[in-house]
C-alpha cells in the first residue's frame, strides 16, 4: 500500500504517524527516480529535498503560510506532497511544469527559475503580512547556498535583517553546490558554520571556566553576554549571519526529518528574522547520482533508473561542445584569452579550457553581474574575457553589459548559449530576450551563427574585437549540416539566390562572391533560423515566389549593404527566434527607413509574451515560425501587396 | 601661496612634509567649496574624502596601482590631486567630468556612476595583475557603507575573499549614508564595527584572564587562538568581514591622515584581500553642509558658499514634487497603496509619503533589483507598491521587472523620475533606456505624460492597473505648462489637428471628439517631447505642411487607434526622449507594419551611443531633438518622398 499516494495534500500529510515518514521519504524517492527517469527533469536537487520537504508542509500551513523555493527546480516533492502526481509529462506539454505554478496550486508562489529570488519575495510577502494584519502567517524561503552567492540575495538579507521583530524564516539547503560545488568566500563560511559542533563543545567549557573565576570571569562573561551578539556567539562561528541581526539555528541534518521539524517549529516561535541551515546531499539516495561528481544529476534527460545511464544515445554535436572545443584551441593560440562562468563551468562547455588553462578559468557563483563587471576589469587590465553563461541569465547583467563593459569599450565576449526557445524548462528559460535588449547597447556586436563553422569563425572574429563588447549566441540542441554561402554580398552570407523579378534591374547575375541576384522577397535569416528561412523560402518558390536568403551573421549593427539588398526586392522578411519587439527584425527596419528604403518590412520572431513549457518544436509551432508558417504568411502578404496595387 | 597649486600629481603630494597635510587639506575643502558653489556639483561627499584622497594618492602608486572609486561623484578631490584643478566648467560642455573620466587622465579608471561596481572591476584588474605577473601592482577599491547595500558588492565581496593570496584593499568609506543614512542589517553591523575601540578593552582584559587561569583558561585561549579567526576576532566584531575571508583593519579616523596612511601602509604589505574601515563626516569642514541633516549637501546646484543657500530662486514646480503631491493624495485613499525607494526617499518625491504614511514606505538600500522583487512580494501579498527610481537605475532591475513582477503579473507601478536626458550627469545618468528594454516586458504598460495634468492623471490610471507592471517615466526638469487635448482618437490625445491634403480622404473634420482630421504628416510625441513636436508642427506649418500631432500618453502598447490614424497621413513621425534602437517609434512601426499600413516612418531619438555630460539643452540640440531640426529633417523626408512619386 502506498503511503505517497494517499497525501493529497499537507493536511494528510500532517496526519501521518512519525514512524511512517521514513517510509513515505523512501517511497517518494523511488517514484522520483523512475518519473523523472522517463521524462527526464531536474533529480539531483529533489532527491536531496525530500526530508525536508516533509518537515516543512508538516510545521507549516501553506497556502496561509507560505512556502517558497529558489530556483524552483527543486519542488518535486513540493508538487507531489500537494496534490500533484501525475508526473507523466512533466515539463511536456499540458503536463506538470518543472517549477512551481500557481496555475497548477494555490500553493506554489514564484514560478520563474533565475536563481536568487526567493528571499526578496519573501521580505516583500512578510511585509504585506504585517501591514495588512496578517502577522500570524509565517513566509519560509528555501534557498541553496548556491543561490546565496546572488546578489540578490544579499540585497535581501540586509532587508530582513533590518526589521528585527517581522517574522520570516530562511532555510538556507546548503548541499556545497549550486550546479557544481559552490565556491566563494561564503562557500567557506557556511563550511565553518558546519563544524558548529566543536565550537558548541568550547562554548559549555568556557563559560565553565568563566563562571569559576568570579573576580574576573564573572564580569567578563556577563559583559559579554550583554553585548548585542552574547557570549555564545561570540564563540560560534555563525557571526555572519547574527552580525547581520538574523537568528541562526544549526546546522540541522537535512536527511533526519525529526531535527527539521524541530529546528523549523523553533524558528516558527521566533518573532524575527531566523536562518534554518541545513546540510543535505545532492542526489541523496541514488547511487548513479551520488557517484557522479560533476553535478549529481543535476538535470538528466530519459535514463535507466537502475543504472543512471542515458537511454538515448547522444545526438549529433551540441552546440556548446564546438564552442568548448574551439575556446580551447583559441585559449592555445591567445593567453591572454581568459574565461568566465556563473556557476555553469561544465553546462556552458568551458571543461575542457579549465583542465588545460585552469589559471585562467574563474566561476564567479551565481552572480551575472559580477561576471560582466568583473570581465569589464580583466579587459582593462589587459585580458580578453569571454564570459559564457546561458542566454536568459544574461539579463541579469544587462547594466553591467551596458554601464561597465560597453561604456568602458572593454573588449569582452559574452558566449550566450541556450539562446531562442529551450522549451521544456517553460518561460523563464527561454533566451529571447538577449537579442532585443542588446541593440541599445552602443559599439556592441552580435553574432548568430548558423552552422557549427560560423560557431567556430564567428568567436574567433568576436574574440578579435578589443574595443567594444561581442556577443555570440546559439540554441540548445545540436547542430545542423553546415549551410554553405553561395556568395556575399557586404559582409553577409547569401544562401539562396532569388530570381529576378522586379523589372528594371538587372537580370544577369554575377557569378563573383559581391554579386546581388534580385527577386521578389528577401528573407533575412537570424542563426538557426537559416535552415528555417530556406525551407520557407523552397516553399514560396514552388509557389512562383522567389526568394533570396541571407545571413547578416553579424545581427547587429546592421549591415551596411543591407538596405542596397532589400530595395532591389519588393517585400523583405526578418525571421529570428527572439522577441519581435525591438529585435533584429526592428533593427534591420530601422535601417531601411534610415536609409529612405520604404519597402514593406514583416518581422516573424517570437509575440510578446511569457511561452509554457513544451518540446521546442511545439512552442514554435505555437508562435508561427515554422516553415510553412513562415511561407504561408509571407505568401498572403504578398497577395495583398499585389493586389492592392 | 597655495599648496594645492603646486600638486600637479601624486609625485608632488608624495613629496610634501606631513605638516603640510593639514592646511593642504583645509585648501581643498575652500577650493571644493568655492568652486561648486558656482557650477554645482557633488559637495557633501567630496568634502568627506579629502584626507582619505590625500592618504590614498601618498601610499599607493596610480596609476600602476589603480585607485577605483565607486559613484564617482566622490572624485573630485581626487582630480585635484592629479592634475585636474581647473573646474569653472564643471560638468558643463567642454569642461571637467562629474566622474571619473579616462578622456581626462590616466588615473581614472571607472567612469559610471552606478553604485556598487568597484569591487567587481577591482576584482576583474586584481586577476588580470596577477596573471599578466603585475602582482606587485596594487589594486584599492573605494566604496562607501552606502554602495555595499547593493547586490553587487556582495557578489564581488565573495569572490575576493575565495583568492586568500591574491592582494586586493577594499576602502569602506563609512559615512552612514547613501543619499541618506544607510539602512539594513549591514548598517547595523558596521555601527558595531565603529565601537570596537570597547571590544579592544575587553579583549586586552579577558586575554590576561585567561592567561592567569592556565589550567583551563591558557587551553582555551590556544585553542581558539588556533583557530581560523582567533581570540582576537572571537570578541571584536570584525566578524562578518573576516568571516568571509577578508582581513579587517579599523576602523580608522577618515580625517586623520596619519592614521590613514598607517592603516593603508599596514593593507598594502598584506598578501591578500583587506578591508580598511575608515569612517568619515559627509560634507565634513563646511557647516552648511553638516548642518543639513537631509544629504549633507549631497548634490547642489549654485549656492552662496558662505551660507549654502542656492543662488537661483527655485524654477517651477518640478516633476517630482507633481508625483510626490500626488502620492500623498494617493495614499489618503488607498490604504493599500505602498511605496518603495532605493536609498533615495527625498530625491525621488517620497518624502512627503513618509511622513504621512511611515509604515507604508520602504527604503530598501542601493539595491534596485531587491526593490523589484520585494515588490512582486508585496503585491502577491495584497498591496499595490510604488518603486520610485531615476529611470537609468531601473537597468539594475530589469531581469527582475520581467521575471518576478511581470512573469506574475504583478501589479506594480514603476515612477522612473529623470527619464530622457539628464545632460550634466554624463553618459550614465541619462534615462534613456527604459522604453527600449522595457518594449519586450510582456503585460508591462508605459506612460509618459507631457504635463503634470497627465502625470497625475496617469499615475492613477498606473495605480488602478492591478494584474501587471506599469511604468510612469518623466523628465528631470520643471514642469511646462498644460498642452490641452483638442481631442481623443482611441486613447491618444490630439494635440494639432492637420490640414487636410491627402486626396480621396474627407475633408470636413467632424468636430467630435472621436475625429480625425488627416493632414500631411502625423507627429507622434511621447511625453515630455509633446511641446517639442508642436513647435516642430508650428515650423512645418509654415512652410505649407500641415501635421497632425498625437500625445499617445500610453506609449507601449501601441494604441490600437494609431494604424488607423496613421493611415490618413502621408508620413508618420515619432519623437521620444529615449534611444532609438527598439524605441516607441520602433514600436510604432512595427504595429503600422503588422496593420498592412505600410507608409513611411521616421523616429527621432537619442542615437545609439553614450553621450557626454552638458547642459540638457545642448545635449537635445548635439543629437538633432530641437523643434528646428526635427522640422528640417522631417521636410527633407517629405520632398524626397514626393519627388521620387
Amino acid at each position: 500500500m502506498s503511503l505517497l499516494e494517499n497525501v493529497r495534500g499537507p493536511r494528510d500529510l500532517k496526519a501521518l504517524a512519525p514512524g511512517q515518514l521514513g517510509p513515505l521519504a523512501a517511497e517518494i524517492r523511488r517514484f522520483l527516480v523512475h518519473a523523472v527517469a522517463r521524462t527526464g527533469g531536474h533529480l539531483g536537487p529533489n532527491l536531496g529535498v525530500v526530508e525536508l520537504s516533509i518537515a516543512l508542509h508538516r510545521v507549516f500551513d501553506s497556502p496561509a503560510d507560505r512556502v517558497l523555493w529558489d530556483t524552483g527546480h527543486q519542488s518535486y516533492v513540493h508538487k507531489l506532497l500537494t496534490g500533484r502526481q501525475d508526473f507523466s509529462a512533466l515539463r511536456g506539454k499540458g503536463g506538470l511544469s518543472g517549477y512551481p505554478s500557481r496555475a497548477e496550486s494555490e500553493h506554489d508562489v514564484i514560478e520563474n527559475s533565475h536563481a536568487s529570488t526567493a528571499l526578496g519575495w519573501a521580505d516583500g510577502l512578510a511585509k504585506a503580512n504585517e501591514l495588512l494584519g496578517l502577522g500570524g502567517r509565517h513566509v519560509v524561503a528555501v534557498i541553496g547556498d548556491g543561490a546565496l552567492t546572488g546578489g540578490m540575495a544579499w540585497e535581501a538579507l540586509n532587508n530582513i535583517a533590518a526589521a528585527e521583530d517581522r517574522p520570516l524564516i530562511i532555510v538556507v539547503n546548503d548541499n556545497e553546490r549550486s550546479y557544481a560545488p559552490t565556491i566563494g568566500g561564503l562557500a567557506d563560511h557556511l563550511a565553518a558554520l558546519r563544524t558548529t559542533d566543536g565550537y558548541e563543545r568550547v562554548l559549555a567549557w568556557g563559560k565553565e571556566v568563566l563562571h569559576r573565576t568570579p573576580v574576573v570571569g564573572r564580569p567578563l562573561y556577563e559583559s559579554l553576554h550583554g553585548a548585542k551578539k552574547g557570549f555564545k556567539d561570540a564563540f560560534a562561528p555563525q557571526g555572519m549571519f547574527e552580525d547581520l541581526g538574523l537568528k541562526y539555528l544549526g546546522p540541522v541534518d537535512g536527511h533526519d526529518i525529526a531535527a527539521l521539524e524541530s529546528a523549523l517549529r523553533r524558528a516558527q516561535r521566533f518573532h524575527g528574522p531566523v536562518l534554518v541551515h541545513c546540510i543535505t546531499a545532492k542526489g541523496r539516495g541514488y547511487r548513479p547520482a551520488l557517484e557522479d561528481e560533476a553535478d549529481r544529476f543535476h538535470t538528466v534527460g530519459a535514463i535507466d533508473p537502475v543504472t543512471g545511464e542515458p537511454l538515448l544515445p547522444a545526438g549529433g554535436q551540441s552546440w556548446t561542445s564546438v564552442f568548448g572545443d574551439e575556446m580551447v584551441r583559441i585559449g592555445d593560440e591567445r593567453p591572454d584569452v581568459v574565461a568566465l562562468t556563473a556557476a555553469m563551468l561544465d553546462p556552458v562547455g568551458l571543461g575542457g579550457f579549465a583542465e588545460k588553462f585552469p589559471d585562467r578559468v574563474w566561476d564567479v557563483g551565481i552572480a551575472e553581474q559580477h561576471a560582466a563587471v568583473s570581465a569589464a576589469g580583466l579587459a582593462t587590465g589587459g585580458l580578453h574575457p569571454v564570459v559564457a553563461v546561458y542566454a536568459t541569465f544574461l539579463n541579469r547583467a544587462f547594466d553591467q553589459v551596458l554601464m561597465d563593459v560597453a561604456l568602458h569599450r572593454c573588449g569582452v565576449t559574452f558566449v550566450l548559449d541556450r539562446a531562442g526557445i529551450t522549451g521544456t524548462d517553460g518561460a523563464s528559460h527561454n533566451g529571447m530576450w538577449d537579442m532585443s535588449i542588446l541593440q541599445v547597447v552602443p559599439g556592441l556586436r552580435i553574432a548568430a551563427p548558423r552552422d557549427a563553422d560560423q560557431l567556430r569563425a564567428q568567436l574567433r572574429e568576436a574574440i578579435d574585437v578589443s574595443d567594444a563588447p561581442t556577443v555570440v549566441r546559439y540554441p540548445k540542441e545540436t547542430v545542423g549540416p553546415a549551410l554553405p554561402a553561395l556568395g556575399r554580398v557586404g559582409g553577409m552570407d547569401v544562401l539562396r539566390w532569388g530570381e529576378p523579378v522586379v523589372p528594371g534591374v538587372p537580370q544577369q547575375p554575377d557569378a563573383g562572391a559581391e554579386a546581388t541576384e534580385p527577386g521578389a522577397v528577401l528573407l533575412v535569416a537570424v542563426g538557426v533560423m537559416a535552415a528555417v528561412a530556406l525551407s520557407a523560402a523552397e516553399l514560396l518558390g514552388e509557389r512562383g515566389l522567389p526568394c533570396t536568403v541571407v545571413d547578416p551573421r553579424w545581427v547587429k549593427p546592421v549591415d551596411p549593404a543591407l538596405p542596397g539588398l532589400a530595395s532591389r526586392h519588393r517585400l523583405v522578411a526578418v525571421i529570428e527566434d527572439g522577441v519581435r519587439s525591438g529585435g533584429v527584425g526592428a533593427a534591420v527596419a530601422q535601417a531601411l527607413r534610415d536609409a529612405g528604403a520604404d519597402l514593406p518590412v514583416r518581422t516573424f520572431g517570437v509575440p510578446e509574451r511569457f511561452l509554457d513549457h513544451a518540446g521546442r518544436s511545439e512552442v514554435l509551432d505555437g508562435i508561427g515560425l515554422t516553415p510553412t508558417q513562415i511561407a504561408d504568411r509571407i505568401g498572403a502578404t504578398w497577395a495583398a501587396k499585389e493586389n492592392g496595387r
